[in-house]
């Protein structure tokens, strides 16, 4: 048996005039494409001509939905009322499900965008009503959240298939959580250190915190960047080191 | 055998906090609505209550895609690139087939809105890029356009099933156009105005002019309007005397 | 010496195709006009008309401005870094103080909109940085506050003028803060008792709370509805009892 | 006396998380400087740091008012009521110049973008729209306006003081009309010939077609583009070659 693990980048964040990311050069990295739907980047081309480069990649997709902030790129957080959450959150699955469809492809999995995602992960009850918006959508489809957060037992609890994704360049806490930002030891520098990182989580699965604490998780995903010349590169050396450890590189829906 | 026809309706055109037309009451009279889509109205919780209201009420849905324009409601002219147009295009109709699934409901037909639409009607290469966009989401969608439209035409070539609309309340020029607004005889005032109107119409199968004038169109839908109290008590008037003529009033799958 | 009063009301809040409030009846009761800016409501035309029916009615103008939501009408708790927030600020107040000047008009304050004004009202921070906003574009501008109200003492630190206002149709708690409308005491019914209550809070110039304590506020407007028929009758019944007291009705700069 | 010349550019185009141009190098060479108003580009912290580095630069600045169409960068055509057009561009200018005031700046001058401008150059109607909102708004703007349109003729027959620009890599038809981008004459190549082909025109006051015709015109600026690397290069080439040439580089109220 070989095992298994897939790679998943944000990918289609341009918008009209503005580029945005190097979403060819990742395409050939990553398995699985988090694809923006129009709410924080993303318009209707973008996410025409994304879908159109995933399929030609062979990589998996799946949806990027955000709050309702272009401006701020859904990285501001917003309070919205569960209900017209779960539409906004519904109406961007459809959205990209469908243009999926036409292009010929399934889309297999949901992706939270930023300040959803983050508040999510730490809110119960949001992270409830993103589960249920994709369950009300689309029972089958496979909800990627950060392992040990509060958006992936809300995706198990409702009933979907959830995979646990773990983030190459970041350290952990020992409950789990990210290190802040704004800590001096949040990031890991270099793609070795990310690759020694990711495998030891992997082998272990588990995540391992800066102060060696384990903290068990079904690791089924790691997250990387394509939006530096450097994040690219990190990409392609981890793809490499996990192809040479002899992990097969799956979509989520191959996981 | 029985004759059967179709009465269409905008809904879904509130926003946000502002509310527009008199949806359940329309609803209870027409048997097809065409829904905005979130580009000239209709954010995803009025899409999702709409949906939810036709499903109640047993009204087949469709979209109603549009120049993304929402300060100016998708009545103004504007000129699109045709990729960007058909993209635009497969993104409200997925938005809606998605919603529309997630309700239990199967979309049914596609109605362009406002300026999209009467350019569409008038452009050969318009309706063109619109049939296509059309087909490549789902060919099974109806096209519902006006009767001696080159929107109609274009669907047709596209092999899309066209329903033909006639309206209850406008008079028709020698070449099946609609008399422009502008004319003192643009409109047909009255409620039983209307149904005499359309009788006609729907017994000679053709479009009648303020001549006399018969123009040949497979009738099969009419569009009546929910934004004013006499609009939807001629509508109820129209259907009524449908009823009494022997028509059976059904969604536009049953045409 | 005439006592004086200000009456303020929201207005310009429709948008595109959607009317919104009964503004030119409130107009002719009201003495100041908090005018939306775009951001939650009010697109330039609206802007323009509302601010030539202000010319005519002889009502004091004011900017409006909103957290960016148009969808969700300014009413969502959203957190935008301050630099951000300061330059949404100074857009808002600068298109609307250039409107009003090509309309002969000169602006004279601001108020804060709806999810943007609550949040500054209970955050110090937030509040301050509101002010520096509203002083950094012109610091001869008059800041409408509720009285007791973080919003209100960021103003006056930031060497702004500062008018607190009351709310005609709301009642205190003991702290100076508005009884939450979840609770059942929150709201004042009928005009009558709005008067009464309004005018005991003037007498005193003191809020005074439904447990009857008397919290000291220099109160100098009171801020009155306009989106119902009711609302516009308590506003009427509002002013002429004030100017039955013998209050003078004046504009924000003569308060 | 010394001769005196503008060079104009359009800036501040980024957006939210979108970054475009290479705003801080242009702004070291052009005297004049564009910036976007957030109809098309330009969210309002984009123009706050566009005018302080304008500030900084010692460029004059104007706005640069575009069609309500941030996803097509206002480059698509629209057909908007002439009151709804005027309220839409009076706005921005507003909103420009209010922020520039709270920079310490003086707003000088209007330029209008993309499509507005060029369906403003060829439509004498549209012109006329275009040049009453800048009238109505402050009749001491200048308009910038390309040499030989219908929009330089009506500003000056409302009444605004007009300075011609001409395009420095642009080559022009006998009429006066820029060759269509479709020509492969259309454009003018490398630095060399676009300082020649500028300071022929300087020099004799006049457009200068590719057939030889000349067509009179008081040229007061010549417009450079900003987002290339080549694009930079061609603007400093061309300021110094000016200088060199003997003219004192000066912002719109110098011309």
């Amino acid at each position: 048996m070989t095992l298994r693990i897939n790679l998943n980048a944000d990918l289609g964040e341009s918008y009209g005039a503005w580029d945005m990311g190097r979403d060819v050069e990742i395409l050939s990295t990553v398995t699985s494409a988090n694809i923006a739907c129009g709410f924080h980047a993303g318009d209707p081309l973008v996410m025409r001509r994304t879908l159109q480069h995933a399929r030609q990649a062979g990589v998996g997709v799946g949806a990027h939905p955000s709050f309702p902030d272009l401006q701020g790129f859904g990285r501001r957080n917003m309070q919205i009322p569960a209900p017209e959450l779960e539409a906004i959150i519904i109406y961007q699955l459809a959205a990209l499900a469908g243009m999926a469809q036409a292009e010929g492809l399934r889309m297999e999995h949901v992706k939270p965008h930023g300040a959803l995602n983050n508040m999510a992960c730490a809110d119960p009850t949001l992270a409830a009503t993103v589960a249920r918006a994709v369950r009300d959508f689309d029972p089958n489809l496979i909800l990627l959240a950060p392992a040990c957060s509060h958006l992936g037992a809300a995706g198990r609890a409702a009933g979907l298939r959830v995979v646990d994704e773990i983030f190459a360049d970041r350290a952990y806490q020992d409950d789990g959580q990210l290190v802040p930002r704004s800590r001096p030891d949040a990031m890991i520098h270099g793609a070795e250190a990310a690759l020694a990182h990711v495998s030891a989580m992997l082998a272990e699965q588990a995540l391992i915190s800066t102060n060696g604490v384990r903290i068990p998780a079904p690791i089924g995903s790691i997250c990387v960047h394509g939006d530096s010349p450097d994040a690219v590169e990190t990409a392609r050396f981890l793809r490499a080191g996990l192809e040479r450890m002899g992990y097969g590189l799956v979509s989520l829906s191959g996981v």
